[in-house]
């Protein structure tokens, strides 16, 4: 019975830093080697980091590139390394090397190369054409990378159905979304059926500016189902024994192919590869395959902030981060993030009173930092805002009311701990969600002031949920009912609440899921049976302040559509001329 | 001898507004019709505003765009106007809309499709297959969309060379940068040689967020050369007489396909239409083709400017802006260029000083605020810094040096401005220029806070260049030579220069042109003659900063890169991480 180890190298790599990256390719490379797998597969573009972005277009980044595959190829031994790299040709594409016994075999070139979304893949590569099929001493194996597999036909094709792969490799760096993983195990299932084929995927873990990848690697069997399955949000190497025998009565139609390897259709290049010494001297220590753990839905997007948050201070240098605490659940939220992400003695908070501040705000604040046990700062923000009111009374007079003055507040804050930033080198956190930055009730320069913006892609009523899973798995109150319950204010003025400025959050919060998200038009928002009042109003608001988020820091995205890279709105539009809605929204 | 009477209609719509947009283009086939042109043409996607970006995945913008131009075209008569419009169908395209006699005869659909640069337009575009040929009374004319011509095959060859074309007409939104309008002025020839065929090319004017859009407009003869060109950055309709007699013996080639009309190649649709009552009742009035007007470099980059953010103050509903003198060339060129855009009246300036303010710098604000008749309000940050400095002494000390409270003196500034644009509503203006935000010698939410940045694509030896022009075109000193000539500073402490931090602009802007526009390498820089400390040392402060210029506002886009929709670089970087450059740049 035909069998190979298959090893998934579900690592951690950073953009644009050839050499470690190769490091640790190598090492996993010798790993799976000592574990005495047949082959070891890496995640798409993982010598380069994913993704590289506008690095692609400097020669430098990719002629380097494929010189660093080629001296890696050189280190690898008689394991057969299939490792996602950025192939300069005469185009660049995204490639997989197949590197065995000091060289690279042969390449495979990705073929559907995603441009929606956050991919810009067509502005960097060329599509490949032609597909590889390895035969590793008579057992087939096709190779793939990411998107090829989001289809039936095309490569998966050519190499299952024409190339008579039965073992079809998969590297990916597919970025975290809420459900998405739910979503790519039923792909994966789906794709394997298709074959039928055994699909090894491997997906990269970490973090890259906005973007969070989640592992969970896998392998899945047609008749067997999922046969390993790898963790989610850290590295880890996944060893999986693949038997094929049982695969044979699974083909429902006449191979078109496959048997007759002395002709190949154009376009599939049969790479044949000496085994390494299988399975002698002993039995390899495989673990046992698992099923796909769960994570519950709070639970997910709490790994995915937490991941993003710590390797965006990590990849940037930073050791800690500072934020202001208000007392509110945002700031609480967004401190116990941190606190997770990078110990409680690397995170300070700051608490900046003034005269609207209530000392239920500041109990709350001094709460959660005890439970927490962080650092909190004090630094009341009144005599610099009395200094604010005098200078500009000449042209404002002495009024106080009015956003004008509620702003300079927020940009106080903001300044007090961009200063300790400055003096410390600490990272500081924005604390908006993303309810808020959807309908501009934020400060630019103030509460939007930061390097990341960790929560910005939670509704209000997703920052609820976190802070009630954590202390549900804390089985104490990390954020207390205190800030849990207290209605929502920014405290910028006397007696002031969210709701004077914006619908109830359970009101609010479905109609933004539905038009950012999930891309309805009014329209089709209120035939869901919102308030047409509500919902024009909503939208409104939501197109008229994309010039504050385009200024804003990036943060974690954990949703389909985030205000990243995803989103490209204009800021000039009919709306932002006349305050009205265009006709046809 | 054939004849056509051809209207380049070089209109100004705005992104989104298909109300009004369809107003303005009806009015301009109107005017054409009046003057009995027998085609009115107008540029891509015009009915939507360009780049109408990610309203382009709303369905109902989509749906509401075909239903506009069905309804837009039951309002023309026998004139055959020809009008980019967003076409849904299977999928969503980039068209142009062929109305005649009350309705749609038949659409073309953008071929090549941009993807690079400032442009995604396979994010949202499928790829037309196959040409249209208007019949127009027995004259055969083409028609194609902006990047079609960029390239001799395709649908230029499909037209011309088989579907007989004798007119090929290029409806563009081309924006602008440097040096751009010589260049398509070469594209248009050589298209036109390769044909041979007369090229009607219309350009969009007018701006969008950091676009421009500068018009010119033109037809280009095979024989004869340009035999009409509109002006630049200004709406105009060009009425061109194009006689085709002279074309004939100009085919190098016998036409593959033009005379046997009989059978057409597929995906070639030829259409016929019924010549309108062509030079009945007298001679239309058509200007005399005159030669595309030349603008020295300087002149043109202006031009931009002005119109750039002219469009971005109109289409976003402001009148007047506001913005901080500090007595320096950048502040003063970003005052003269809000004055030529809107008006003396619309541009109010505030001079802020601190104690380190030199009187040389308050004279210069001064003056250069009477030399444009422009309000200068007065307003010392002293007591503000002073009350920062007090309530963070107990975190940072008494010591005043060091970048944190030099920041803090921007921030204040920043503060000030923005509290005047929150109770009177002007835009604020960022002063910062290219050299600066590529250094990051800038403080964010200080000299970086603003609505929009009007020079922030224009290096320091250009911002010098745009000043001098200014003062030669006026006959006077506008920018006082004082201004000009005193060494740059930011003024933040004692005696400080510009060249405390960075290398003399000299120096520095041409490894910043290098690095960012033409996209070189170190090592291609240094062999150029710089000092490899000088490049690395440049390079690495580049790639460190991205993390302050995603927080930036948008600005006009005057060169091939600017940093905006055409930088897409990742912040977590080798060097944000180590602080060193990686060992492949």
């Amino acid at each position: 019975m035909s069998e190979l180890i298959i090893a998934l190298a579900q690592v951690n790599t950073a953009v644009g830093d050839l050499e470690g990256n190769a490091r640790k390719i190598l090492e996993f490379t010798e790993r799976a080697a000592d574990a005495r797998a047949d082959i070891v597969i890496f995640p798409e573009l993982c010598l380069n980091g994913y993704p590289p972005e506008d690095l692609l277009l400097k020669t430098e980044f990719v002629a380097s590139s494929t010189a660093a595959a080629c001296e890696l190829a050189k280190k690898v031994g008689d394991i057969i390394a299939v490792v996602g790299f950025v192939e300069s040709d005469y185009d660049t594409f995204n490639s997989a090397a197949v590197m065995n016994n000091g060289e690279i075999r042969c390449t495979y070139r990705k073929t559907f190369l995603p441009n929606y979304g956050v991919f810009d893949e067509k502005r960097y590569f060329g599509t490949g054409s032609g597909s590889v099929v390895l035969d590793v001493s008579g057992v087939r194996v096709g190779i793939t990378i990411c998107e090829d597999i989001w289809f039936a036909g095309g490569p998966v094709e050519e190499q299952v159905a024409w190339g008579g792969a039965e073992i079809l490799l998969n590297l990916s760096a597919s970025p975290f979304n809420r459900g998405k993983y739910d979503f790519r195990k039923k792909l994966i299932e789906t794709r394997s059926m298709d074959g039928p084929v055994v699909l090894a995927y491997v997906n990269t873990v970490g973090a890259q500016d906005e973007l969070v990848f989640d592992g969970g690697s896998c392998v899945y069997h047609p008749q067997l189902g999922f046969i390993a399955a790898a963790s989610r949000f850290r590295e880890e190497m996944l060893l999986c024994r693949v038997g094929l025998g049982s695969l044979k009565g699974l083909r429902m139609l006449e191979p078109r192919f496959r048997y007759s390897s002395a002709k190949h259709p154009q376009g599939i290049d049969i790479v044949r590869a000496e085994r390494p010494k299988l399975n002698s001297g002993g039995s390899p220590d495989i673990p046992t395959a698992t099923p796909p753990a769960d994570l519950e839905a709070a639970e997910e997007i709490l790994e995915a902030l937490v991941m993003g948050l710590k390797e965006y201070v990590v990849k940037n240098g930073f050791e800690k981060v500072v934020l202001g605490l208000s007392g509110g659940i945002d700031s609480a939220l967004t401190a116990a993030i941190a606190v997770e992400a990078l110990g409680a003695q690397n995170v300070v908070c700051v608490f900046l009173p003034s005269k609207y501040t209530s000392g239920e705000s500041e109990e709350a604040a001094e709460g959660l930092a005890r439970n927490l046990g962080v650092k909190l700062l004090r630094i009341p923000i009144g005599e610099v805002y009395t200094a604010y009111r005098e200078v500009l009374s000449g042209e404002l007079g002495d009024a106080e009311q009015g956003e004008t003055f509620e702003n300079i507040q927020a940009r106080i804050r903001g300044n007090l701990l961009m200063a300790l930033s400055n003096r410390f080198g600490w990272l500081v956190l924005a604390t908006g969600n993303k309810s808020e930055l959807s309908m501009g009730y934020c400060t630019l320069y103030g509460d939007m002031a930061g390097g990341f913006a960790v929560i910005k892609d939670l509704l209000k009523k997703q920052v609820y949920e976190l802070a009630e899973f954590l202390n549900r798995r804390a089985g104490a109150e990390v954020i207390s009912t205190m800030i849990i319950e207290r209605p929502p204010t920014a405290e910028l003025r006397e007696g002031q609440l969210d709701t004077d400025n914006l619908p109830p959050y359970e009101e609010l919060d479905p109609v933004l899921e539905a038009y950012i998200e999930e891309g309805l038009s009014g329209e089709e928002i209120i035939s869901r049976g919102f308030s047409p009042e509500l919902v024009h109003s909503v939208i409104r608001k939501v197109d008229a302040n994309e010039y504050k988020r385009r200024q804003a820091p990036v943060g974690v995205k954990i949703t389909p559509r985030a205000f990243g890279r995803d989103w490209r709105m204009p800021i000039s539009t009919y709306i932002s001329r006349s305050g009205k809605s265009p006709t046809w929204e």
